[in-house]
């Protein structure tokens, strides 16, 4: 490996600035080393980006050491040294017996790995509840480490995460670029006769093609496009079918550079718009609008989320779930943070740079209705990152 | 809902049939009921489809009861009722102060279905290493359920997927028919010049817009599409760069049809392929005819691996990592049924309909090369589902 095939989007003082917080936030809950095996984490630290996760992998960060160990599959650890900024020396990786096996767990080398370095009776973050962290991991490190204690550390890097860099915040405007041109390419696309996946080809070719400064990446949860029936709840996509006049379609979509994201919603009727559908677009827009209004440094999740409520009062707009989260950078199966949560009950105070996605997804027993918009926050309130116009679509037709 | 509107892949009576195989192995393992959180293995049984598994949701099987119960999240109990065969009151959504909180834990919701039919002391299965089955669902369960006896049921529903009903075998025909599509555009597009970005772009245009016939869904790995050093290792992909001459492009991408995959690798040379590539290429071309040749109902994943490491035998060729896997239909962020490997150790026999991604991936410090072919075993030996040339495909030009 040559240094110059190194990849780094970060300079190695905001690596630095972000270890450095993790530690400080490590040291206050009293742990003395943190397992990280969300991906967008392992990211965050070292820079490790490849699609590696299905297997078990994951980064150590000890209060005591300036540089975290990365471990993961053997045939993964080029990875490792193509895209951390980590040295050789920390970086390992478990033989192919260790996959998807019976008789050996990579958590029995990630235990291996703390015990040769004397850390088999300290004091052990965990992230409980991330994906990639099974409960076959949770029992196999308390087997092999039965004097550690193990300590909940979910979230822990999560929130470091909240408040972004002006780097980070730049990659997302890149993102932003991109999402326009996705949600632009939808709307153009959709159309009575059109068969639903060549629309959905169309967004993932528009998502990846980016624009002609930058490509784009994947994204870490597949463009949500459902229409008619399909439209009454929050994940399903399009079907083999072809658009008719009287379809919903919900588009919500995002761009993604270097891990960063955009996500944003709109809807498409395809034909004449029924009456009621067309009240609750004017009044989720008009939600939202006030909503954007009143988010500034200093108010809650649930002030937030409040004003929203206030904001559709008498109308029929009804709305269950959160009204939007804190997003950034991610990997499938989800773009949110996990954070900040616009709802009832959530106290979280909004800091400039924090970055969430206003999403009052409307889904009824017959049809949905979204408009979002992804902002971030500043001095003295919020800006969108993109500039798309909030209202319903309506594509026409015979 | 209409029941028009719900959407079956399959006839009930397949449904039915899984359904008691799986019954029948909790059955000899001493499980009462069953926790399903792998998203393949909810839809395997239930017809469930969405993205929805970034959060908690389940499958709940009882030995003893007919039909298993579905809950997940409040939004996305309608997408239950439209994709799965399970009446309404089987279907339980909890609400939005579920979701990603300190208070309530999903599997809270779960334990309470449990409590509510009795089974608060019966014998539980849970998929242990499954990776939406994280250690915080694991401890809430053992906390709300003291009494319970949790087993070990990873993979119990996987094993039972292994073999292929005609009409999975029939939608990753429909898979087949769109990867040799993908990766005839991958090979078409990259050239000298072209941006990466745009290549990936077109290879997922190609996913989702399949043939004429029908269009393709999302696959549950990304586009695996790294050049030049990002060849030595397994799973990184494109970049914001322009192919040169000199770069080696790995391709592992694949078709989806109704969650049903097709995974397929290819090399491409942009510009002269250098001697050892070439070498290399035909050693494991070579190697993996042979090894098509000798899979046959009987044999176990072991002795094919050894046929593989006899046939390359004093080449140049080394490979630490297993030949082969079992696939079919997934989600991310695997493709991979974790089931058979073709590696030592393996004592799986194949049988009829078993469906096997041979996959001798090589990467070395330098550059890898890729060469795979996804089959399903047959009365007498084995059929290839993919019809494309096996070797290195180079691209001169300028």
């Amino acid at each position: 490996m040559k240094s110059q095939d190194k990849m780094r989007f970060f300079e190695q003082s905001e690596f630095e600035d972000r270890l450095r917080k993790v530690k400080e936030s490590m040291y206050r809950q009293g742990m003395e080393v943190l397992l990280v095996t969300d991906p967008a984490n392992m990211n965050y630290l070292t820079g490790y980006d490849g699609w590696s996760f299905y297997v078990h992998q994951g980064v150590l960060v000890f209060v005591d050491r300036d540089e975290p160990i990365w471990f993961g599959r053997q045939q993964d650890s080029n990875g490792a040294r193509i895209t951390t900024w980590l040295h050789n020396d920390n970086i390992f990786g478990y033989t192919d017996d260790y996959v998807q096996s019976n008789l050996k767990h990579p958590m029995d080398f990630a235990a291996d790995l703390l015990k040769g370095r004397g850390y088999e009776r300290k004091n052990l973050g965990v992230e409980m509840d991330n994906y990639y962290f099974t409960g076959q991991c949770l029992d196999t490190l308390r087997a092999d480490l039965p004097h550690a204690r193990i300590i909940n550390a979910n979230l822990l890097v999560n929130w470091v995460r909240l408040v972004k860099s002006d780097q980070e915040i730049a990659y997302m405007k890149m993102a932003s670029r991109i999402v326009e041109k996705v949600m632009q390419t939808a709307i153009d696309t959709i159309a009575i006769g059109i068969r639903e996946g060549d629309a959905a080809a169309a967004v993932y070719q528009a998502q990846i093609s980016g624009t002609e400064e930058f490509t784009g990446d994947h994204s870490a949860i597949f463009p949500i496009m459902p229409s008619g029936i399909r439209t009454s709840t929050a994940h399903l996509s399009w079907v083999d079918r072809r658009y008719e006049s009287g379809d919903i379609v919900l588009l919500e979509l995002s761009g993604c550079k270097y891990r960063y994201h955009a996500p944003l919603s709109r809807t498409v009727m395809v034909g004449q718009p029924p009456k009621n559908l067309e009240d609750i677009a004017k009044t989720v827009v008009d939600g939202l609008n006030q909503v954007l209004d009143f988010i500034k440094p200093g108010v809650t999740g649930e002030e937030i989320e409040a004003k929203w409520r206030s904001a559709v009062a008498g109308s029929k707009v009804v709305k269950e779930s959160r009204i939007g989260y804190a997003y950034g950078l991610n990997y499938p199966p989800d773009w949110g943070e996990h954070t900040v949560s616009l709802r009832p009950g959530d106290k979280n105070v909004l800091q400039p740079n924090m970055t969430i996605h206003v999403m009052p997804g409307i889904w009824l027993d017959e049809f949905g209705f979204e408009c979002s918009e992804p902002i971030y926050i500043t001095a003295k309130g919020c800006e969108t990152f993109v500039n798309f116009e909030r209202k319903l679509f309506v594509k026409k037709g015979t």
